[in-house]
């Protein structure tokens, strides 16, 4: 079997991804079937005129994504890969998706690839923990969390984001939504929370458990838009923002709107939560400031999470605090959780300082830029100019716009009696036009086949 | 060598532990010098007339707490046993401690033998777990808590309390301190809590972080005084009690009283808190029904902790909460924990299902029960009827009462200097006379040798 794969010298994209999206392509189309075997990579290489190697490498990728196998003899075996093969449609098989069923394919964002969580070496880690740590360890510990992983984290913080912060102002958490439910515990007098709109839907829970008002501020392309934000008028105010990866448009603040932030919370006497959610996956080299580095006056609190680059199961998080609101910090954490579980989190300290979870990093941030890439890909080629995303330079979702006949709601009420879960972005996405629907995406944990065909189901029902 | 050691078969203590104490006896007046050998469990059984396999418990008991090693040969040595050797005495070293020393024997109570926390045991229950759940679990989980550990709670609590509660009511909390914070934030309408005095005195904190009012009630010897609590007036309050073993004084709640209580909270609409923290310690079997079990109209959340059973460092605590209760209480655990780490909550469901958690249980309370005999045996003896005890049947602390020209903190002031730090009961005990010093003395890690040698110190200073 000769594989007839069109290759663009010219293209940004990698000769390896090339080769492999041309297979997918073939696959999904059902050209090879599910079984047969693919052409020996020395042969695609001289039938494709390139290396050996660069075939290699699509083989490689193309099975870690499940589409191929490799079995002995060096045969590369075309796997079933659920439901992309044919494309589903709802005039063949109009199953109505019942409320309980679990979508085969779900957009839904914030998820990490959970298979990829490297088990084994966590596990490890943490049997090497707990044979060293001393017993003095599990008693009750620090407040703040286990001394070693706060400096482990400060020295990370230097090194990845450029924050010199000490560890006496690191606090672990079990993840940002405790994050932000101390801070709001610890600034008792700020009555009013300036929200991003569209922002996280749960910010809307919080005025149930704190008597919070939310001020929703719109984002445009360049993040939370700052001109209107309310004046001094002796209102204490908390800004809880995502300037490096607004959630869930996508957008990053500019550096202008950083510096005007910082200017109204000094003019106003506010704090800003800066929630850094994902900015261990920027694949341009985005050069995001954070707000707490160009903060000078102690009026940002930086908060980021294991969760996405680690597994939301082991809620584990941290907080980089300002001094004056440590002691009463203390006092809620010691309540909340006295620290934390200290296993997990000599685990990390050790990961950490030995260099290991920076390269997961790497490995990870790899294989959600090829995600990204190929979701965005299959998108363009199945809509062409009818879709457009507004960032796809980070994190492990971005929001798309589709011009549609339909609403969002109805392409994905669509969309779900085909397997595919959709999230219909909640208000109005930045420059979004009246006939465009506006979905997040997340594609953190879907696998290659998965994002295809659920592009293609999506593309088949907005396109109507 | 010949030991003589008096053995008095009526007792109810068991021959191997009174062969012990004679030993220890021996040991820490000097007879039997560090380094030198104990006769041989044969020889030493002839001399005393017992079987040879009750002193070979006893030297297994005696090595298992420091005071002899076993070498090849069958040797049993004497150790060094620390502080305990020779009586230390303020006139022979007045050595005064630093703020910053930690005192080399610490009576400080709630504190379980860390030592005796079964890490190997524990990592493999980890290990299992990382290799056995599914990827999913390592996702964002139920607020309340892994599922399965909730099922083992649940029956846990039949087998051990008497308590029937559907798993869908248990809530894992991070230890006890969450318990109490989340429920007071779960019923902001209740803004007098009811505390017992003497009580755990970080309830004096409370008020920094909740908007609450304590109101100190009494404790006698059965338990919080209910006689005096307030009337029904329109104020709604939570009662947070400790009836099965009251902190600090060791005193269990009378049924009469329990009755009392709930009795109360009906008639006044108020909630009660019931904090279970060490009754797997009980010594004699005491038939403490919880209060949950008395209960029939919803009025008490039952709290309990692995803090004592396990070790405080896992942060693992659980509450069973009334129906009404638990959509508030959802609302604000998915802010607080998200539901905890799942890896650890994974493996204390094994190993509560496959039986091991209990047998850790059975091997601590006798290892606790014999550290507690110890203690006042060592007590007894050294200050005969100057010093009682106001209940000692169960835990890993209780309060004794020394009659001495001292007050308490002077006893403690001249102990620390002798490495020994005590802790006055802050209040007044039950009976508790106007020439008495009250301490609660906490031994849960405190090895024999420790115990003996601080009980010697204690002794001393109150004597005067």
């Amino acid at each position: 079997m000769d594989l007839d794969i069109p290759l663009d010298r010219s293209a940004p994209t990698l000769l390896p991804q090339q080769i492999a999206r041309g297979v997918i392509d073939l696959i999904v189309s059902g050209a090879v079937p599910r079984g047969a075997a693919l052409p020996a990579s020395r042969a695609l290489a001289d039938h494709l005129g390139v290396g050996r190697l660069t075939v290699v490498e699509a083989y490689r990728w193309l099975a870690e994504q499940g589409y191929v196998a490799a079995r002995r003899g060096s045969k590369t075996i075309v796997q079933d890969v659920g439901a992309a093969p044919s494309l589903p449609a709802t005039a063949i098989a109009p199953t109505p998706a019942k409320e309980s069923d679990k979508a085969a394919i779900d957009f839904r964002p914030g998820r990490p690839d959970l298979d990829a969580f490297p088990r084994r070496r966590w596990t490890a880690l943490q049997v090497q923990a707990s044979r060293t740590l001393p017993a003095g360890a599990f008693d009750y510990g620090e407040p703040f969390g286990h001394p070693p992983l706060r400096r482990s984290i400060a020295a990370y913080l230097q090194r990845s984001r450029g924050l010199t912060v000490p560890p006496e102002r690191i606090v672990i958490t079990a993840g940002n939504g405790q994050g932000v439910d101390l801070i709001l515990r610890a600034l008792p007098d700020h009555r009013e929370l300036v929200c991003e709109a569209p922002g996280h839907l749960a910010l809307s829970r919080l005025p149930d458990i704190h008597s919070i008002r939310r001020i929703r501020t719109p984002v445009d392309a360049e993040g939370l838009v700052t001109d209107g934000l309310p004046p001094a008028d002796g209102v204490r105010r908390l800004a809880l923002v995502t300037p490096s990866h607004q959630f869930p448009t996508g957008v990053m603040m500019s550096v202008e709107r950083r510096r005007a932030l910082i200017n109204w919370a000094q003019q106003t006497d506010a704090m800003i939560l800066e929630d850094d959610y994902d900015s261990e996956f920027a694949y341009d080299g985005r050069p995001a400031v954070p707000l707490a580095k160009l903060d000078r006056t102690g009026r940002v609190i930086y908060m980021g999470t294991f969760s996405k680059t680690l597994a939301p199961g082991l809620r584990l998080g941290f907080m980089v605090a300002p001094e004056p609101m440590l002691e009463r910090l203390a006092a809620l954490k010691w309540w909340v959780d006295w620290g934390g579980g200290v296993l997990q989190q000599a685990a990390l300290a050790t990961w950490i300082d030995n260099g290991g979870f920076e390269k997961h990093l790497q490995r990870m941030r790899r294989l959600y830029r090829e995600r990204c890439s190929l979701l965005t890909a299959a998108l363009s080629e199945a809509l062409g100019s009818r879709v457009r995303f507004l960032d796809v330079s980070a994190g492990m979702h971005f929001t798309a716009l589709l011009r549609s006949p339909f609403d969002a709601e109805e392409i994905a009420r669509r969309a779900e009696a085909d397997g595919v879960r959709l999230h219909p972005l909640v208000g109005t996405a930045p420059g979004q036009a009246q006939d465009e629907a506006a979905f997040v995406l997340g594609f953190g944990d879907l696998s290659a086949a998965q994002i295809v065909a659920g592009a293609q189901v999506l593309a088949l029902h907005a396109a109507g």
